[in-house]
């Protein structure tokens, strides 16, 4: 009987590139130059994370807040595998499972103390404003299996490869290049929409990105301050 | 603000070994011979699991129900680290955290369906009933880090040499032989309790054993059927 009813509350919020679902990454640690900052609330003070500089990667666990109202199905259709087969959804990381709780795996770059406790970490596939509910240190002798199997998610998808119109990067640094490159190789398109001639409008870290795709090549036609 | 509340239910429960917290592994795959078995709600069909036997490992999410009632601190003190030194909750895999929530990083074993879906996994560091709230699969391309640094985690540390009294493990099968020593070799005795002469009482796997500690040694003295 599903009777008991648990409650919880965030221990803080984190600001990532990713201001819509659109072009977050598929799981974390695909895109290395996606960077997110946890913020904790003040409850949280600095002793709650003394030690954990000792780590490199750290566990979030999280809400899939922006699909809270979309319920779960007990099978999903992975993009992994082009939208068209099923799987239940315990064997797979979608975010539409029952109490749409996530979990992502993020490499720890910094923690800043201040009025307030700021996690910096990269490679995160969370949309801006998640809500945090754990953190939790990576323990890589017990976590680490490099050759556990890994069904239909284990095998390396190819990415794109991503070519700019000459004029597209025009004003961007080097970290904003990395970045939607990144995300672009990844393929965010619907597995549904594969239209060589449609334009895709993606807003990535505070830019609308114009892009078009045909067969294994992304091809970005505009980038432009989000309004 | 800490002033959004969400919540959860339960997917079903796993019955483990561990009767009482006494004894229960520090972390999930540290006791090989530790069985759990997730029994899933009926709203939960074979479909819901679908693809699952496809992976090695599965993460489980879960509430440490037992210490609802005991709230948390911002720093705990590791029993990993003798019990003397203090880290920040964050840094710890304690269950004595905001939100009380768990991650186990199980070996499954076998989907057993038939009026209800069964899951059996091997590693398992749950006290039994525990309320599960998520089942994922274990991404081995992107979760595994062998060199991740650790902190004071990661270092392994010393088991203890378990010997055992000519009667007391009469009757024992080699996997409950198995079980017992994977516990009593972790030294399972809180960080204050490292008297010689004190005769410590764990039940596990239906069975109440009492032991000893000397240095290095644990002396299993008795094995009976619990009550």
């Amino acid at each position: 009987m599903r009777d008991t009813v648990y409650s919880c509350t965030p221990i803080g919020r984190i600001d990532t590139p990713f201001k819509q679902k659109f072009g977050v990454p598929r799981q974390s640690g695909l895109a290395q130059h996606a960077i997110g900052v946890i913020e904790l609330y003040r409850e949280f003070g600095a002793d709650s994370v003394r030690g954990l500089e000792e780590y490199d990667y750290l566990w979030l666990q999280f809400v899939f807040h922006q699909v809270l109202d979309e319920g779960y199905k007990q099978m999903v259709r992975p993009p992994r595998l082009g939208g068209k087969i099923k799987k239940g959804v315990f064997a797979t990381r979608s975010p539409h499972r029952p109490n749409h709780m996530g979990l992502s795996l993020v490499r720890l770059q910094e923690i800043q103390i201040d009025e307030c406790v700021r996690i910096v970490c990269s490679g995160v596939d969370l949309v801006d404003g998640t809500p945090i509910l754990d953190i939790k240190p990576y323990l890589a002798h017990l976590e680490s299996h490099p050759y556990a199997k890994g069904g239909f998610g284990a095998t390396k998808r190819e990415t794109l490869v991503v070519q700019w119109l000459p004029e597209s990067r025009q004003g961007l640094d080097a970290t904003q290049i990395l970045l939607i490159e990144e995300v672009l190789a990844q393929d965010p398109r619907p597995a549904q929409q594969h239209d060589i001639d449609k334009i895709f409008v993606m807003n990535l870290a505070e830019k609308t990105i114009h892009f078009r795709v045909d067969k294994a090549m992304v091809t970005v036609l505009d980038v432009a301050d989000s309004p």
